[in-house]
């Protein structure tokens, strides 16, 4: 598997472009499209809101299918709680992509990102759409990852081949995050496009196992959207042999699309809104992955452990209390903490001051390591977060204005 | 029932006060004792957190007895996350306590509330102790709440007085709360009193009720401490007849330990770390009043919400949104959303720029109330909370220094 330059990249039969179109009131761009020249498998995850924006309405659909061969994102108006119209709107944004492109209406998926309750500006979507349409370009994917960005700091990329099938193989894949980010998921846009040849059945399966272990183990505020979405396409470009069930080339297939999901995560994580740190919790010897995970999860959004990780202050006592709230079996008595390569914790008791003071020396770094160990099973699980910094407080306080 | 000014009140048969004892690295108060000059009957309510600090396991096995007279609470150190030393600390507490105040160590409670992790300073607290026991007074109430704040802004008192039984009877409690706070329950240590005659029992049913109607009603950042209790002790000082069970006195006793409990409750949440607004968020008409308990504490749990609030925008998406992923019965299309008395939201659909004025002006009030009606049945449910303020991220990342 080879990591390549996100730098002017190119995913052979795919064409990309990002654009303003005036949907944002500054000169941002904030229209995104992205186009196979044929027609590729496609799934998708959607989130899990029961408030459910138009585009995800209109794609859950569509997806049924398994084929796609478009995506069209807009950023500025997340075109959510706004009814029939909304769905209308969706609809008619599909359509008239399809017709730009010279494509069925049916390949076309909408997504979009923003302010909740107001409706899509559609003639200026429509000019949008036209114009970039015109502009579409093998190396556009810079452009399309800006144009869907809302609150986030720098566009998200991620690009990695491999040989698959007697053929190298491209996965690449944009995504925008930021704010509202959590398990099961995130104010979270995320398109990945493979030229690999791929059943449609096994595309989903793989795109279901790399979400569970990417965009599912991240939380920034707690907050799910009403509009994440992952799609992913392939369109069968490479010329590869399709991979079988459970063979060598299709583990080497979800082994890229893992590593393309696991570096947007992180991406996503890393620009969080505000946030001045990444940190990764491991939870050790839980009693089952679920409890794992739900101890991570819990330490991971409480406000008082990501104030303190903003404060570099070692507080451990918050992580400990954090724990014993999260409603998985654990024993104060049995549970070990460690930050960076510090044991903070043994046995739920602090071990004093030179531990504290390499503990803080730790917090003082851009990327933090928690480990936790219940010492309660065998099951472990990570998950990624930030820190809760004033930055945070400021961006949403002022969010619509 | 008399809702009497809290300035210099006493509660017959009592004495409390508050000193500076040095637990605290500031010169501020950080102990309080509560007296009884005869055995009471003793109820308590404790944290569910599965981390319990060492009072709190020690209170536990106290309050079997359903008798108490004395409490020592202390700030500045939490004693939890301490181990055997911890628990044997907060027995060395109550012992000494007990010595100087010429009664059982079984009568004596122990309350601490600060930073987790750290062993309380027995010779300083047995100091402590023997000077604050000769300064007893009946009105030294407001000493005693000082003495038991660790972040709060203002000490937290309430008294009541109503007729029961004949006499009349006083109920009386101070708090303190600030930071962790969430149902189920705070950082939150409350201690109420009355001269009421009642049997341990009925005492304890009526603290759960109330409790209820009022801790369990409040969140301000989602994280349940180690440290949480409410003592409650009637010592029978009015002199009234017994209420019996279900009796017209016992309602009127439920109501005065209500009054109390709501009114401590509510300001805790107005004294909220860095709290700029005082938010009541209702939910009419869910499912069953365990939906509408849930799914207004998840809009009230909301980062995005919060801030929102403290940015005075009326961005009711983000309560859609949290409403969405309440994991409650809810139809989007059918659900209403006010804002002081405005109805931001009709069916789902925003109202207009009208509607988003009038709510933007009712967020400029230092109290806010928010409606949800969700159309889906007939229960409903009140909590309170405040907003995330930049203040609160500052508070709680330089906590420990």
């Amino acid at each position: 598997m080879r990591i390549l330059d996100v730098k002017n990249f190119s995913v052979p039969g795919y064409k990309a472009w990002g654009i303003h179109s005036g949907i944002k009131k500054t000169d941002k761009k904030d229209l995104a499209i992205i186009f196979s020249d044929r027609e590729a498998a496609a799934a998708g995850v959607f989130t899990k809101n029961r408030v459910k924006a138009a585009c995800v309405l209109h794609d859950i659909v569509r997806i049924k299918s398994g084929k796609g061969q478009a995506i069209i994102a807009n950023s500025g108006c997340a075109n959510a709680c706004t009814g029939k119209r909304g769905l209308a709107d969706a609809r008619l944004t599909a359509e008239t992509a399809a017709r730009e492109l010279g494509i069925k209406p049916e390949a076309v998926y909408v997504a979009s990102t923003g302010v909740i309750g107001e409706l899509l500006p559609i003639p200026k979507l429509a000019t949008g759409i036209n114009t970039a349409v015109g502009l579409l370009s093998a190396t556009g994917w810079e452009q399309a990852a800006e144009a869907i960005m809302t609150t986030d700091m720098y566009p998200k990329l991620a690009i990695i081949q491999e040989e698959i099938g007697g053929k190298t193989v491209t996965v690449a894949g944009i995504a925008k995050g930021s704010g509202m980010i959590h398990p099961n998921m995130a104010t979270l846009l995320c398109f990945i496009v493979t030229d690999a040849k791929i059943s449609a059945p096994m595309l989903k399966k793989a795109l279901l196992a790399s979400t569970e272990k990417s965009f599912n183990m991240i939380t920034v505020d707690g907050d799910t959207s009403t509009n994440d979405m992952i799609l992913c396409m392939a369109n069968g470009a490479a010329g590869n042999r399709r991979p079988g069930a459970g063979s060598k080339d299709s583990k080497k297939f979800q082994a890229c699309l893992d590593a393309v999901a696991r570096s947007l995560a992180k991406q996503v994580v890393r620009d969080g809104e505000g946030a001045t740190k990444f940190v990764e919790i491991e939870v050790r010897n839980a009693r089952n992955p679920v409890e794992a995970k739900r101890a991570a999860v819990t330490v991971a959004k409480s406000s008082l452990v990501k104030t303190a990780l903003f404060g570099e202050d070692a507080n451990w006592g918050r992580i400990m209390a954090a724990l014993g709230y999260s409603g998985v079996e654990m024993d104060e008595a049995k549970t070990d903490v460690y930050i960076g390569k510090t044991k903070l914790v043994e046995k739920g008791l602090g071990q004093g001051k030179h531990a504290d003071r390499d503990a803080t020396l730790a917090l003082k770094q851009r990327e933090i390591q928690i480990i936790i160990d219940l010492h309660k099973g065998k099951a472990s699980a990570a998950v990624w977060t930030c820190d809760l910094s004033y930055e945070y407080v400021k961006i949403n306080a002022a969010y619509r204005s």
